[in-house]
């Protein structure tokens, strides 16, 4: 049986790089890792006796697809009240994280050959589904406009790509991997171009709750109709590992969604759901004492990256820094990040699958210890090949 | 936006009509629902017992995407000693139920425009996922050979189809909807036509403790090269909601396949995986004693429906029966299941969604209560259509 005759849209794709990187260093027991997007919180601990009490009322049997109805009630008014979303409970669905919710999104809302525009910087997921959907992803470069899209920026993207049809656009904010954040103007700036072009908006707001001095705004306040949202309580309520999200979107739309949701996992785990229910009527403050220690650590680390003169793009909210690597380490990011790992035990993500390869993404999703010792290794290697400028 | 201009393949599936049905009936709280396939038992003790331990030991974190590693060091020999799978750890990869893992698999073996063997009657969701991947569904009857799969029915199928390439054959055994088994020398016989036609085995082997008086066997015991593995433990051990399954395939496919898994859902639920280690390396009796009253429920069945005069085919594992509906009842199975639920209260699943329009399939994993009430409300309906022969 030949390999090569399987379905060339799986074998193009890459496994997710940060994965795979953060596996390849996860050997050295040593090893400090800022790698991975995930809290280093736990499960709170109300979430967690909700999780055991569905374990023990043997709530084990198949939840309906969509999900429970406790949960996509719940999850309708927890999400209107943070965020003002306006969807009632059979406009959502329940999903296995927000992966999942947008695997369930690329497949329904594109035919092969649509187009689907990528404001870069990027989680390289989106462009992973783009091309598993057999999509043209056409990816636009924003580090000029501090990471944030533009009209203008879309108008460009369409001029240059006549013969494509660009059907929809991404838009993670707060964003993976820069920290950037919509402002409510620059999010109203950018409805015309998208109302005027009928694109589908996939608005990943995973990191919604995680924002630093600034509010959170979502594009469906302006185009309900053409906005599916991606959110979920991996970020929120450090529940990664547990995988529950949901997706908001208009009626029509969502139950084509739910159905393609439907045939990739039947439902997301039951304990899970149940558990979901008690984090949206009863965690809404969950996420407020983590905002705090990473607003901290956010603010510990632009600091001490100034000191040692690396450059950024400004962090308001996620728990990421977007990093610029010195010239002076002529390395590029996968090279440099396997050079921090091997010699200081640090894991700090490369900045190439994000779409800069001259990049670092580090995560402050991690102690305060694991930081400074990132810090120091970076010091270290700065002021050996020269670099520290100051 | 036009709810016409979405992925077509999305729009032309059907919901699943099992689930639906079920979610129909679902609002008489006097129903006697004998239509998912789950079990009606909880999970067992010392399960529960390790996913609570798993909670409270916060391992709520990313698990690696193909799966916890002791989870997959579980299966490989779990499996192995159930049924001689020859598998080790990195040929598995860990799915949110079997779904997912059928979902991945689809995805991964074959391109668009290849051809699909399903034997039926079959489980619905097949045919759903071969035309979400624009594969062609090839529908092969199997009635006349007591709904086993024979090389004849393979060579005419392929022969009937010159224009299309027959790349993949889905094997359900024991087999939903009709309890059917293979027997050793029955998957021997498929081998050479397989092996000749170079076509991939999707073998699903979901319900393969669960067989009654007779041993399950494998197809990758011949066919190890081309054969891809679905199981996991929504049936053997009372698992559906929890949503944990396995993918075991060759090397060079399994890798593939994976890939396609991580961007589906990145990974199951994490305090599934740690429960499932403890199901996997202490639970290897726990499908048993449910086996002993499945099989009791099944001797229940077959005598009260010869009593009432109801054909059905043998059922030798899973937990259904195949029954056909008289003719007397003179409707299709959707009307006449509708009108069961309606006038008696009683769920049973329209055989139409399996391939045949005048058949019922009842599950036997509920309780002696509602298979009596089941009967009897089948027992009053035949009288009353003159359609009772004995």
């Amino acid at each position: 049986m030949e390999i090569d005759e399987l379905n060339p849209d799986v074998l193009a794709v890459k496994p997710s790089a940060l994965r795979v990187f953060d596996h390849e260093i996860s050997g050295d027991p040593q090893m400090v890792k800022l790698t991975l997007g995930e809290p280093d919180f736990n499960v709170p601990e109300h979430i967690k006796k909700a999780a055991i009490a569905s374990i023990n009322a043997d709530q084990s049997h198949y939840p309906y697809y969509w999900g429970i109805q406790e949960l996509r009630d719940a999850a309708a008014k927890y999400y209107c009240e943070k965020f003002g979303y306006q969807y009632s409970a059979d406009q959502i669905v329940c999903t296995v994280g927000a992966t999942e919710g947008l695997s369930a999104t690329f497949k329904t809302l594109f035919k092969p050959g649509d187009g689907v525009l990528i404001p870069m910087p990027a989680y390289p997921v989106y462009k992973a589904m783009a091309s598993l959907n057999q999509l043209v992803p056409i990816m636009v470069d924003t580090t000029d406009t501090d990471c944030v899209l533009t009209p203008q920026q879309v108008t460009a993207a369409i001029a240059a790509h006549p013969d494509v049809t660009i059907k929809g656009v991404v838009i993670t904010d707060p964003s993976n991997p820069t920290g950037a954040v919509y402002s409510e103007e620059q999010l109203a700036a950018l409805v015309p171009v998208f109302r005027d072009n009928q694109i589908w908006i996939i608005s990943d707001e995973i990191y919604g709750e995680l924002t630093y001095g600034v509010s959170h705004y979502s594009l469906s306040k302006w185009l309900p109709e053409q906005t599916i949202i991606i959110n979920g309580l991996s970020k929120s309520h450090a529940m990664t590992g547990w995988r529950i999200g949901f997706v908001f979107g208009p009626t029509g739309v969502i139950d084509q969604i739910a159905k393609a949701h439907q045939f990739e996992v039947t439902t997301p785990t039951s304990i899970v759901q149940y558990a979901a229910v008690e984090a949206l009527t009863h965690g809404q403050n969950d996420a407020a004492a983590m905002r705090k220690i990473y607003q901290q650590r956010r603010d510990y680390l632009t600091q001490s990256l100034d000191r040692i003169g690396m450059t950024y793009v400004a962090p308001k909210g996620a728990f990421y820094i977007f990093t610029k690597i010195p010239e002076q380490c002529g390395q590029d990011s996968f090279t440099f990040a396997q050079h921090l790992a091997k010699t200081y035990h640090v894991g700090l993500m490369p900045g190439t699958p994000f779409g800069d390869p001259q990049a670092l993404r580090i995560s402050y999703a991690s102690s305060d210890e694991n930081l400074h010792a990132a810090i120091e290794a970076l010091t270290k290697e700065l002021t050996r090949v020269g670099a520290l400028t100051k």
